[in-house]
């Protein structure tokens, strides 16, 4: 980035803030960058562009798409992204990626795996947001989602990318939570699958086409059945399990009438915005373990006490309840 | 416990200590829940006891067993514990269990699922660790590991229960970790395992037997190659892929011959014990971020200031980025 774009950032703070509001675009893209930077500067223009904002935030539904590799995320958000706005909606595309921390980067071609919708001028796509640490991912990628919001985007998808970690992380930042399969996983698939299972809001087989039609609906019979099993979710919404081919553009508009459905119940049930105030005291605890930590491992002292004791564990000089209780005895000694 | 009991803790515990090195599994048992136990006069006296043993240490090959579910662990646990047993071993069995952190406890019917070997003289079975969090668990499974070996246990097994997050955990503390899988797994299942495929040092095709042989045969050829497409392991070991059936007891000789192998390969190239030495930077890392937070947030002053943070949040009075730096900023004040 060079020195005249950052010249934007903390002097033209203003000028950014209006054109996001007025959704435009190369703000928003501006924005995210802002509050994805490692700069102590920008952090604080993000900061306050953050809380400038908060006020315009929210008024969105949070989609959540998981799914194992293969099962045909970027297809089914492709379609049904442009099936969003061609109803009218403005639609903000996201994603969370554990591998890109160690690659400390975005995975490049996200934008060129949804091609249609990445030009489609009423959706904005955005590769996987960067950060240190699993913490900082899920934290980037939740004020994302507010800047989207502020720039007027009333449908939010947020991906998972790769398989593991990130769905829990995703779960707690959406209000819907759609899970992809596919028929004819075997029982240890479903074994797998089985906590991210009771997460789902939505159960969609996908890949309903042709031959594979017949073995689609009988797993979504099979599901259906299995999901009776399970304890009644906290939001008292009965998760619906479908089937589509996002391939051949079927039965995806049933999942935007789920959802609208999802909305209005639980709006009026008052589960749509309890949820949303307990996932930011989520988000605020977790956030604040995380700079908590950056603040201690940052003081150059501790480091050096740190490499101590390191060197000690290599050497087998002191166990390691040893050299953590010396050295908390050290620091805390200098907090009181 | 009772006070009487708890007074062993504290005031007997160099007859504790002695009875441990002496290899009695009584006072192994103790020891472990002692280590376990959240109160904080035991928690000194673990720390005492860990660093008075910690030159016992260390002499042992720590194994972790991972695996969908279904796949035969346990099965495979007690028959290939028992042939260590029969060539002079002495085997401790322990296990990590993500879900465990919930219920607060150890799943019951642990012992029972290993009914042959948690009854052999030569053998130690204990249930899953407790632990407030994932990370807490990892750090009494670790000590747990430490325990054993100064009992004179020479092989030490993790298990891992449940699929998910405990993979890695249990591979950055063992010295070899094997995978055991099923012939005839899907693509799907291929990818979900591809990156524990990554840390396996051995992948091992259970349930070859009758029906199922000539399969896992193909399967164990098809691992073969596709193993060849990843890049070399750091320990230069080759990655076996075998079959057995732990049913049957058959190909279990064979895994206990390449693990031997693989202990005298890296022990002489120095891998093995620098493999070691890392793990426990890794651990002591782990640890003492766990307790700085653990120290923060048990500060009563600080609860109450985290409670006022959290009912702005709630009303959309602050943005979480706003609450964390002012709650941070009032804390560091405090600490300069």
């Amino acid at each position: 980035m060079d020195a005249s774009f950052r010249r934007t950032y903390t002097n033209h703070l203003p000028a950014l803030k209006a054109d996001l509001l007025a959704g435009k675009r190369l703000a928003l893209s501006k924005c995210i960058t802002l509050i994805e930077s490692t700069r102590e500067d920008d952090q604080v223009a993000a900061g306050t562009l953050i809380e400038e904002v908060i006020g315009n935030t929210g008024n969105s539904i949070r989609i959540g798409i998981t799914g194992v590799p293969g099962v045909g995320k970027s297809t089914f958000i492709e379609q049904f992204g442009t099936l969003l706005t061609e109803v009218g909606r403005r639609v903000a595309v996201l994603s969370v990626d554990p591998t890109s921390i160690r690659s400390k980067g975005a995975i490049l071609g996200d934008k060129t795996r949804m091609h249609s919708l990445s030009k489609n001028p009423k959706a904005f796509v955005r590769p996987s947001a960067a950060g240190a640490n699993l913490g900082g991912v899920a934290n980037t990628t939740r004020e994302c989602i507010l800047l989207c919001e502020a720039a007027g985007y009333d449908v939010i998808i947020v991906e998972t990318v790769g398989v593991g970690q990130s769905e829990t992380l995703v779960k707690e930042m959406v209000d819907y939570f759609l899970l992809l399969m596919l028929a004819g996983g075997g029982d240890e698939l479903q074994g797998i699958k089985r906590g991210i299972m009771e997460m789902a809001d939505h159960l969609l087989i996908n890949k309903a086409d042709g031959a594979n039609l017949a073995l689609a609906e009988k797993a979504a019979k099979d599901y259906e059945n299995a999901l009776h099993l399970f304890p009644a979710s906290e939001s008292q919404w009965k998760v619906p399990v479908g089937i589509c081919s996002a391939l051949e553009n079927t039965g995806l508009h049933k999942v935007w009438q789920s959802l609208q459905s999802f909305q209005s119940v639980t709006q009026e049930s008052g589960f749509f915005s309890e949820n949303r105030r307990l996932q930011n005291c989520q988000w605020f605890h977790q956030r604040l373990r995380t700079q908590l930590l950056d603040y201690f491992f940052g003081e150059p002292d501790f480091k050096g006490k740190i490499k101590q004791k390191e060197d000690q564990i290599k050497l087998g000089k002191s166990s390691v309840r040893k050299a953590v209780d010396d050295l908390l005895q050290s620091q805390i000694h200098k907090i009181k």
